[in-house]
């Protein structure tokens, strides 16, 4: 009988909301952590990738103080180690070169560093960019339990699991930060079952939570066993602890999976609210402010604002033109009394006014186009701004996704703001989280949700007058952006030729107002941000 | 005696200016170089790296619907090479992995083909996002002549010359995309010589020459023989094809070197000019316009919009405002008439008017602070883009890099634009480069240049009221930007320590501006665009 089965262990799992780069700060919420655990018996606590320094720390792991600020957290890491033992994410250089690694503490000391061995280097990382890449499995034995540690990526080959199995791993300890998208808990599930199936060991996949930037981390961590069991699934989208028995070579938890696994719609409205909360608070602004138009996108936002924040936090101001109809303005109104915030109305008209007569010299002659329409939405972003600047507040935007891939939208004017809420979401998806929205409790106007889509820029403009209905922009849009199809293999799927072209045309050639927009919240397999990296300036002609 | 030392082989080496993304023009372009040098008796033209696909490509490497347009542009320079030999770099797939090439094509067939070994992931490179590194050396026998293939970054490591040397090579060929920034030829030729020195082997570097998006590429293509001497230098900043002659196993120019090496602040302003100048017309902008402030900054991005475009194309506007000085407003009619450009005044005055009144219910109480400066350049900045929108030419930007550093910029006010023009350049620099430009021709007022710099956004404000003068500024800017220095580092250099933690904190902090600032031209080792990838939400502290 190996020593294994004979062991025990108590271990705890837990999923942190980190600050990236506030090392101090990260370091007292570990040891806070730790803490606890080692009070509820514990004698292991597993944290997330890259835990002292935040994830993703990005060109801060190439500052050259780094290094110091680690070992400084270490110092105190190693400190609470007499009290349980910590398995722990951060950034390590030995010999000029940089790893992610994963560090168990005990009793003071370090029992070894593992130096993850898969970098992800596409979609929205660049971890090549900073670290080298690790060649061994590491296993550390704690109380006669044999931990095999592994690195987030580590997860999706096969080589890393299998060389910790065969250098006598009991139990895999899997460290992440593993961004959410739609569907992924499905996908990391299936995968450590498959690992489970395939070596007949246990593993605990510890994620972290809360937005960094673009990203968002759900949490959603789990264990399963070596009969390929979940025994374990965490909270999702908030900080989480969580504690599983490891005895007789088996995984087993204190009680009953406590949370279902969120899914669908409420998966993503929840990554809405994170994304924002986290933004908005860690980098400390008391609160948002927003235009609301009465159409269904500033509707849906100003729904997770308040989600997000608090009424007390978020306010809302419509900013009417002589194309603005009564029935935005009523709805703006309602909405926001439906949801408590301060609401205020300023027409955008005397400003639209004399920029006109100023420009008036030069646009003698000349037709009417959309310069008129930009216009007006500059007279916005620029009373947002105001507001935003004298107060603090800052101006989360509104832009959908479908909008933001064709340009149907004003740089300076609604793309102005610190954050984007909806950047990720396509229209339709819009519809269907406002539809989710209300379902908990009706915050959104039906008429909102009802009548067709308009930026009410022109007059009696309708946005499909200008763009295919949007479930077939849509489709076409997720077709080139997120699966990469050319335009003759849409054509072929059953699209018009005229629509297609022109929208992948547009998207083309927006790259260069992306490349402006703020930051937002990454929901899809590709977002507009870190994930898609084309040129501006750019031959490349659709059609093949 | 060894077969090469009686082969005798002309090869022409081609600097052209790639399109991104479009591979039929960059094809037509090869093949009317190719053509051109047979016509001139060579036998073999040497491209640049990735020259059917341009670069860098980015993302555009991963739409499936790159290698059949590759495969189509091979065609055509197979049929091309029944004239001439040519070697030319492009993306090639194998076994699902994707290769950046460097082919050898002669007699309508591909004699061989080198995958690069050395993979930049660092700075302003993404390269293992997209290729698998090549592992062997590829000579080639042409002629009786043995080429050996590198590719850019190989040169920069021994082992790939070496590989190539073991193979047998009497000739490396280097094909390089290697972005300009100040002071880098001065490195490539040191590190060529270094090369021949050991391996007394020749060097052809072949660089590309052009701007695309934030990168510009000087050229400055040359030739070293086997006893580490430049035998060619071709022309910085603009497309060339020169010829050399490998006979007796040695290169020798058919000519003397026929252009010096650019260098300091000519270099510098040549890649401003360039990287204007492309970037308008890549895109195919008719022109472009600017607020010509009567400050440096504005007066010397007019130069060098006017020596990148022609006057026709540039047009100046001047938006004077209370605190406006009579100074600006002359000197900028002033600076306007001697470059010829179309110049108009338009006061923001009623605009600023408007939104101030609109906004007095909000701003009742509160004391004047930087919100009125924005409103002032926000008011500028919707004309502008009016003007842009409605002629189409594009806006381009004013701000330096010690503004963009510090945050000492108005999002969607002197932000708004397409491209800066000096992004990567400091305050210091742009004195520096000013002086310079007026020393070729008197375009820019003395004044301008004398008077010490202000925003003129508050009354009798000047820059150094709240920033530390501008040589401190930027000696602290560069020293925590592109050298990585600390806090204390700096202090310990000499700067005072209350100016250092303020300047680094301002830097830190105002990264949330940068992320929507418009790209522009990079010349030094660390610009503010893909070669600094910081979160916004940061909670790094300055200090050690």
């Amino acid at each position: 009988m190996s020593k294994s089965l004979t062991a025990t262990l108590k271990i705890a799992l837990a999923q942190c909301n980190f600050h990236v780069g506030d090392i101090p700060g990260n370091t007292a919420k570990i040891i806070e952590a730790a803490k606890k655990a080692a009070d509820d018996g514990a004698q292991l606590i597993v944290f997330s990738e890259l835990a002292l320094s935040g994830y993703p720390p990005e060109d801060l792991l190439m500052r050259p103080s780094l290094e110091p600020r680690i070992n400084e957290a270490l110092r105190e890491v190693a400190a609470v180690s007499h009290d349980i033992a910590i398995a722990v994410g951060y950034p390590v250089t030995r010999d000029n070169r940089l790893y992610n690694c994963a560090g168990v503490w005990s009793e003071g000391v370090c029992l070894g560093e593992y130096a993850k061995q898969e970098l992800p280097n596409y979609q929205v990382f660049d971890e090549k960019r900073y670290f080298s890449a690790g060649k061994d499995a590491k296993v550390i034995e704690l109380h006669g339990v044999k931990l095999g540690l592994t690195v987030c990526e580590d997860i999706w080959f096969d080589a890393p699991i299998a060389m910790a199995a065969d250098a006598g791993a009991d139990v895999i300890l899997n460290l992440n930060a593993s961004p959410f998208h739609s569907g992924k808990q499905q996908e990391r599930i299936d995968l450590i079952k498959k690992h489970t199936s395939q070596h007949k060991l246990p593993v605990l996949y510890v994620n972290q939570s809360g937005g960094q930037d673009e990203l968002v981390f759900d949490g959603s961590s789990f264990a399963v066993n070596a009969a390929s069991e979940c025994v374990l699934q965490m909270a999702s989208w908030r900080e989480d602890q969580a504690y599983v028995m490891f005895e007789q070579g088996e995984l087993r938890a204190e009680s009953e999976s406590r949370e279902a696994r969120e899914d669908g719609l409420a998966s993503l409205y929840n990554a809405l609210v994170v994304g924002v909360r986290d933004y908005v608070n860690k980098n400390r602004f008391p609160g948002v402010v927003l235009g609301l138009s009465g159409g269904i996108d500033s509707a849906l936002t100003l729904a997770v604002a308040v989600d997000a924040l608090g009424p007390e936090r978020v306010r809302a101001v419509m900013m009417p033109f002589t194309y603005t109809s009564g029935m935005s303005k009523e709805d703006a109104a309602l909405q926001a009394e439906a949801m408590g915030v301060k609401y205020q109305s300023i027409s955008i008209e005397p400003m639209y006014r004399e920029f006109m007569s100023a420009l008036a010299p030069d646009f003698e002659g000349l037709k009417v186009d959309t310069t008129e329409e930009n216009l007006q939405s500059r007279c916005r972003g620029v009373l947002l701004m105001a507001l935003s600047n004298k107060t603090g507040y800052m101006v989360l935007t509104t832009g959908n996704k479908s909008e933001m891939a064709v340009g149907y939208a004003t740089l300076y004017g609604d793309m102005a703001g610190g954050y984007g809420a909806l950047k990720d979401v396509y229209k339709t998806k819009v519809f269907a989280l406002a539809e989710y929205r209300n379902s908990i409790s009706p915050v959104i106007p039906q008429r909102v949700i009802d009548r067709p889509p308009s930026a009410e820029l022109a007059p009696d403009q309708v946005d499909e007058d200008s763009l295919p209905a949007y479930p077939v922009l849509d489709d076409i849009l997720e077709r080139y952006i997120e699966h990469d199809e050319s335009a003759e293999q849409i054509i072929t799927a059953g699209h018009n030729r005229e629509d297609v072209m022109r929208v992948v045309r547009l998207v083309d050639v927006n790259e260069y107002k992306r490349r402006q927009a703020p930051i937002g919240v990454r929901v899809t397999r590709r977002g507009f941000g870190r994930d898609r990296r084309y040129p501006v300036t750019n031959g490349w002609k659709a059609g093949i």
